[in-house]
């Protein structure tokens, strides 16, 4: 070995370079990027990325998810992966950074190790997930949490079958991409914010908490609608004014948590919806998050107990089905404890945050130890062609991906 | 004279007999009234009220709005007239009270008078309005208060002229409908409450206090939207939480008022409208009524106070727009102390209300004095077929009717 470990940093540059070539590949006439999943945009992506890994070092194959899975042998090849990657698919007209970034980064730290002629203990595997944006296949594959029902994919207009075989998956053998704890040891990726904590705050890493999980309800109040010139307001069953009595509610069962969860009315609809009706019926959504499932259950039941006191006060029905139920999956501390290491190492300023929004490591935690390093985004902004983070601050996340990856391999011990 | 004045009574049986007579017209197979202002069920049940004027001693007329007008002459018949009258058109399912008891009560009072040999000293006439339903164009032009665009009429996608051709008016001559004080020297008109009041409190008689006026405004508040998991609850402009916060201080403006006015809002739109994006926008109206203009004007003082606070204090903005404005018209205080004194009289118990829908009698108030008598519509059901008023409570309104136009007859002197 010609190079310390500690004093290995990635090529910022080349890193960079990257990310603007493959921000050509459905780069749209006006602006954003449109690589759907399994679009020949997508294809044309996979087949860059295919050969960056292969310039790395990298054996590459697909399984039968569509997951592209770069692998670069350890020096105990028989031992469980350490993996990282994400996603190169995009929303309809995404940004440059959303799932790109990990990916590179990935890339980046094995092309670095490979041309120091270094490897680590651990086979070190890079995963481009497919289609992150919607059905989350790829990593519910790898998870073993796909469902059945997920044999139609409404972005593409196509089967799921017709996707995964223009990627080189096979639906027929979804079950085989499979993975476990005993196959990766640990997962960890790099992935821009996405919300605007970490730019708001001035801090240059976020050291992420876990994936949030969600419980999201259908509320329907049922009250009677009536005429509002001659219906009194005391003798009124007004759905409306129960809905924001609920609408409040939610916001403070949020406010009144110390976990900083997020709660959200965010589809609201009226019947009979007209000036001068008293409002007889009104349909909403309430989307709660939070890395904690006690949270999550003390919000629920904060919720109910609410309904009950604000049906009874507005002489209202109140009815709650639960249409979502997301677990958490909170990172793994060891993992945790090294990415702040490694920033207090490289003098750079962190701040811990749940991720609020899904991510491939959602699922990966569901079957190994599994953290998160997020890069500030500029104003929060994402799914956006407007979506920014500067090359500094990409080539300063690869770098923590990098010594956390070469701390992981110590930390796990084969 | 072979009856006193104060021991005349209408004819209970022959008043509810009209009332079922007229039901028949429009009656729909499945149940409702279809009466629509000018069509041939209109035109139908005009030639029977017409038949009842003429039989109770009435010269009859229509003017230029379609106005059916039956005249019972006076001892001194240059007076002013003292005049009563409702409509008799119906919404596309009505019920068989809400402006037929007015017709109806008002033929019959006349039709006691002339079988008992009587007259007022005043002219005395029973107007039947042209389009109450709709346009209210029959005592808007008696009041000079229709508009120009009015040329058009939805209900009956056919114009205003071939509208009011039908029923015997005239739109080029629809000024000459316009009457005065000089003309009519008080109007009162007998209704169904179409409201619970009378009925939730069991009194027999409504004195009404005049007929509301309304300030309705659309209220557009624009915040920004957002990803429901990834914006924290304090870095929100939540549209949907102002919103909420405007709903609930209308509310609170209109039961901190002491007159008790209604305010409502009605209509609500929220965009994007996702259960997982926070709110950007939200469009609602705001409908507020009370007798007192100056209870009007300080509620809409207060609501845009409120809404200062509120964007505020959620960062949002919000405009209001006004879109409707309509002037109370308060009861005249003399026939208000006459129908006070009826009831006393005639033992019946009262309330005080004022009327929170429109009415011909609105209108009317606009030229000359003018009262309303109210009669209890079973649990406040109007506008459907299930409204109820029993053929005693139709009897006593119509008998307090009587008694207020004969003491009208004194308190206006020629």
């Amino acid at each position: 070995m010609t190079v310390s470990l500690s004093t290995l940093f990635v090529n910022g540059d080349r890193l960079n370079t990257h990310i603007d070539r493959l921000a050509d590949v459905g780069q749209m006439p006006h602006g954003g990027i449109r690589r759907l999943a399994f679009s020949p945009e997508d294809c044309q992506a996979r087949q860059l990325v295919k050969q960056w890994m292969e310039q790395a070092g990298m054996k590459v194959r697909v399984d039968a998810a569509g997951n592209l899975i770069g692998r670069y042998a350890g020096r105990k090849d028989k031992a469980p992966a350490l993996a990282t990657g994400s996603h190169i698919d995009t929303v309809p007209a995404g940004g440059r950074y959303d799932g790109v970034l990990g990916v590179l980064a990935g890339i980046e730290v094995v092309q670095v190790l490979h041309e120091n002629d270094m490897r680590l203990d651990h086979p070190l595997e890079v995963i481009v997930f497919s289609d992150e944006e919607s059905s989350m296949i790829g990593s519910r594959a790898i998870a073993g949490t796909v469902k059945n029902e997920a044999i139609y994919h409404p972005e593409q207009g196509t089967s799921i079958q017709a996707c995964l075989a223009a990627v080189g998956g096979d639906w027929s053998r979804i079950m085989a991409a499979r993975r476990s704890r005993e196959d990766i040891a640990a997962f960890i990726e790099l992935h821009v914010e996405q919300g605007s904590v970490l730019d708001g705050k001035g801090f240059e890493i976020g050291v992420v908490e876990g994936v949030v999980g969600m419980n999201r309800y259908a509320i329907t109040i049922t009250g009677v609608p009536n005429h509002a010139g001659t219906t009194p307001m005391d003798m009124r069953h007004d759905a409306l004014v129960a809905a924001a009595q609920v609408t409040l509610a939610v916001q403070a069962i949020a406010l009144e948590q110390p976990s900083r969860p997020v709660a959200t009315v965010g589809s609201l609809n009226v019947s009979p919806n007209a000036a001068n009706i008293v409002p007889g019926r009104v349909e909403l959504t309430v989307d709660m998050r939070d890395l904690s499932q006690d949270c999550l259950d003390e919000m629920t039941y904060q919720l109910s107990r609410q309904l009950r006191a604000i049906a009874a006060k507005t002489r209202t029905e109140i009815d709650m089905t639960p249409i979502l139920k997301v677990q958490p999956s909170p990172s793994a501390p060891g993992i945790k404890a090294i990415i702040e290491d490694v920033c207090d190492d490289l003098n750079l300023s962190y701040y811990h945050l749940p991720s609020r929004a899904g991510h491939d490591a959602m699922e990966m935690g569901r079957i190994t130890d599994m953290g998160m390093i997020f890069v500030p985004s500029h104003a929060g902004i994402s799914h956006s062609e407007d979506e920014y983070t500067s090359p500094e601050q990409c080539t300063r996340g690869a770098n923590v991906l990098l010594q956390a990856l070469l701390r992981l391999d110590r930390l796990y011990t084969i």
